[in-house]
């Protein structure tokens, strides 16, 4: 159970020298993901040597420029290497006409089983459930469609505890399932062991929650409640909170706020505008209400393991 | 008269750490070209430090990725600047749905004037004269359509010789247009001085042809003669030549002989297959059959006015 994040892009709107648009690589679980694709995103990928088939899934939040305008590149660079693994595919509807269409006019269909997932539901939905994770999307309030994305590990069976399971030699490896279901052992003269004697607890799963782009909204507090790390993004500070109105952007200070209501246990923040030089003054901002922050920008990775 | 040619990019296929995809900027007579537009190219003409403001006309040579899946962005990036003035696009037919589908997905049509110039001749046509300049394209042949373009100064008028104009005090300011455009001056008493005794030539005008993507093609021949450059893709080696017609790309020999058949002054080399580490043998090739021959990389400048 851990959960490894490597940011790839934090800054917003434009690509510029030193600031790449959104994209992370979220590993959880030995699964991996690929989180929004600005332009430029398959070049980071190789700069923090991202093999680019560990990538089965890519979410895309919204449809501005910055999360998505490095998708076409990397479905088409996933093909000239002679890609041969499914691409699943997950984003608002219309995400599969820009990339079919771009394909049909370059007569360049990838040989890949390539799948899209079109998202248009406004409630949160399971959008994925393997054996090892499921993600839900969390619906956010941004100028156009837009999703956020939580990421839960699975809950694992009990773990076995082999020193009291020792002391029972009526206890059989054909028991060993139904102790990790959690199920008691009933003994031939009838007496009970308790589960909680024979097993331990399983790691508790990781979850990670990434919020970007959106307004301040209390309603996704109960979805990404308790989640081990949250993405919010804070493209403003508070003096430019009418901005953040208007752009149905964030503050800073209410990524903060956000965090701390849903009582996460660390936030990064991410997305910064253009206008600030010095980013440390996010940080500033947001600790006044949560202590928990970090700062993203491109090459940090953040692991988290279930013993950390 | 002044031609400056910035290589943005020069790599096929795909975006790596240091290969960049096909783009260059041109400046001409003091009007610029953006030729090309792979991923990544609004970074690089940060890198470059070219304005994004002089950029007024973009030329895309075909629909394969790595020469247009930049363009999309850069055409964002121009709206968030607040640009205001036009830009023309000229590109292969579909260019203008691919643009206009993810502006209206992503809710942000441009708020200055864009053009698009579809192309679908299959013959060389003028897609742009101004007062300085004419743009011609060079129907290539590739497994899409694809053109390539020829960048022709236009024609000055002849210089004014004031030293022996002053020799003539019949002659006034207003017959002096009538001697730029090449005409006899007649005296009151019927006699004529020879427009060559008044006036000089004008400079040279300049000329540079994009030649990319392409199989080797003798017919593009007639309209790049002499030119005073000449960018012709070397995707290959000869060691690869089966490869190269396979693919409708041209080896260094092949651009080499191009470059000897149609006189031009100098052969500049470029979109090299990934599969090649030294760039210096693509030179070695290229040089057995032209002699003026250089290799494009990602920041190099050729420069040249009519004194050089």
């Amino acid at each position: 159970m851990s959960l490894r994040l490597t940011i790839l892009g934090c800054h917003s709107a434009t690509p510029r020298s030193l600031a790449h648009t959104s994209s992370q690589f979220l590993e959880l679980n030995n699964d991996c993901f690929l989180i929004d694709c600005g332009e430029g995103t398959q070049r980071q990928l190789r700069k923090y040597k991202v093999k680019f088939s560990k990538i089965k899934h890519v979410f895309i939040s919204h449809l501005h420029g910055d999360h998505f305008f490095g998708l076409i590149g990397l479905i088409s660079t996933f093909n000239l290497l002679n890609r041969d693994k499914e691409l699943h595919v997950y984003g608002p509807k219309g995400i599969k006409e820009i990339i079919q269409l771009q394909l049909k006019l370059s007569n360049s269909w990838v040989e890949y089983p390539l799948y899209f997932h079109e998202l248009h539901a406004t409630e949160s939905e399971l959008i994925l459930d393997n054996e090892k994770v499921e993600v839900y999307t969390i619906p956010l309030k941004h100028r156009i469609y837009t999703n956020g994305f939580l990421f839960r590990e699975k809950k694992q069976e009990r773990k076995l505890n082999m020193r009291t399971i020792n002391h029972h030699p009526d206890i059989e490896i054909c028991d060993y399932q139904n102790l990790k279901n959690g199920k008691n052992f009933k003994k031939e003269d009838g007496s009970v062991i308790q589960n909680k004697e024979l097993t331990l607890d399983p790691p508790k799963p990781l979850s990670y929650a990434y919020c970007s782009d959106t307004a301040y909204s209390e309603t996704i507090i109960p979805l990404i409640e308790q989640v081990d790390l949250l993405y919010h993004e804070s493209t403003f500070l508070e003096e430019h909170l009418e901005l953040a109105k208007k752009t149905k952007h964030s503050t800073a200070l209410e990524a903060g706020r956000i965090a701390s209501k849903a009582n996460v246990k660390r936030l990064l923040l991410g997305h910064y505008s253009s206008r600030y030089k010095n980013l440390e003054v996010f940080l500033k901002e947001a600790n006044q209400v949560f202590a928990h922050t970090e700062l993203a920008e491109a090459g940090k990775q953040i692991y988290i393991d279930t013993y950390s």
